[in-house]
C-alpha cells in the first residue's frame, strides 16, 4: 500500500495505540463501525432523487465528505487489522470485473449487477 | 487525491465510461451500493466471536479481502461523482477526531464512541 | 406482544433452541445479522429507478419478500433476547412522531426527516 | 396480516397520507430508510462485547428499543408499499429454514449459516 493511503494507515495505528483503542478494534467490531458509518452516509440521501443526489448544496456536500471520511477510516483500520493491502486488492477485484462485465455486453445494462 | 487511489480512480472512471454506466451510478445510487456492500463484509463476521475475526483461516480472509475492495470501490466512484478528495477529507476527520479524543481522556474508553 | 408476531417469536425461539443457535444469538450478533439482511434487501433496489421499485415483477416481488422476512425474522429474535415488546415500543415510537411532526408543518416535507 | 401489525400498519398509512409523505415512500427509498435505522441499531453494539449486549443498563436498553422500532416502522410500511403480508412471508421462509437446517445437522453449529 503506497503513498496517501499508506501515511492515513500509519497515522490511524498510532491514533488507536495514543488511545489503546487496538483492544476494541477486533476486525469484526472494525466491520460493523463501517457499516454504521455508511448508514450515515446513506441517510443523506435517503430521501433524495437521483438528481438531487448529483448536485448537492455545498453544505450538505461537505457533511457527505465527513460521512466518506469516516467510512474510509474504519476501511483503513480493517485493512491494517486483517495485514490487507487495500489498494492490490482492489486492483485484483477490478481485474475480475473487467472480465465479469465485457463491454460489450454490459453496455448500458444494470441488469449485470443482479447476477452478483 | 494523489498516487494510488488516484490511479484507481481514473481506472473506475474509465471501466464506467465503456460500459455506459454512469447513468445508474448518482451519488443516491453509488452510497447505496456501498452500503450492500458493507453487509456482504460484514456477514463474514457476523457469527465469529472477536478472536476469530482477529485469527482468520486464509480462505475466509480472501473472501473478506475481496468484500472490503468492493466497499472501496464504490467510495472511490462516489467521491468521483462528488468531486471529493477522499484523502483530503479523511484528514481533515483525523484532525477533527485528533482534538475530539484527547489521549490523556480516551485512553482505554470505548464510552468516547458513544457521544458520537 | 399479542397474537401474530407472538407466534413468530415462539416458533423462533423453539427453532435456535432445538439446534443450540442461542450460544450464537447475542443481541450484538442479531443485530449484525439484522443488517446483513436489510443489505441484501436493499441490494435489490439498487440500481432501480424508484419508479420501478414501486412496480416490481412478480419474481423480484418474491425474492424481496425473503428478504424482508429475514430482516423481520431477525428483529423478532434481537426483541426476544431483549425482553423488547416490539408493537408496544413501535406504538410509543409513533406517537413521539406525531409529536414532532405536526401534520400542518410536516406536509409535503422530506426536510422534516432531516432533523433526526 | 391480521391483528397487532395490522394495527399499526393502518396508523402508519394514516400517518404518511396525513403529511403527504407517500411521494417520499417509494420502496427503494423505504428500503434505504431500514437499513438507515439498522445502521442506528447496530451502532449501540459496535464496540460492546457479546457479553455486554446480553445484558443493557436500562437506559440502552430503552434506547436500543427505540431503534428496533424505527426498523419495525420502515419495515412494516415497506410491505405496504408492495402489497405484502410480512407474518405470512415469515411463515413462510421459516418453514424453509427448517428443511435448509435439519436439526440433527445443524446442531450447536454456526457453520450453517455460512451457506447461506
Amino acid at each position: 500500500m503506497p503513498d496517501s493511503l499508506a501515511d492515513l494507515s500509519r497515522q490511524l495505528q498510532k491514533f488507536a495505540n495514543d488511545r489503546e483503542w487496538q483492544q476494541f478494534h477486533s476486525p469484526k467490531n472494525l466491520a460493523s463501525a463501517l457499516i454504521v458509518e455508511a448508514g450515515e452516509l446513506l441517510e443523506h440521501f435517503q430521501w433524495m432523487t437521483e438528481e438531487q443526489s448529483r448536485a448537492l448544496p455545498q453544505e450538505k456536500l461537505e457533511a457527505v465528505a465527513a460521512e466518506v471520511s469516516d467510512v474510509l477510516l474504519y476501511l483503513v483500520q480493517l485493512t491494517n487489522a486483517l495485514g490487507i493491502d487495500p489498494i492490490a486488492a482492489a486492483q485484483a477485484k477490478l481485474s475480475l470485473n473487467e472480465l465479469k462485465y465485457p463491454v460489450d455486453r454490459a453496455r448500458g445494462s444494470s441488469k449485470k449487477y443482479d447476477e452478483n
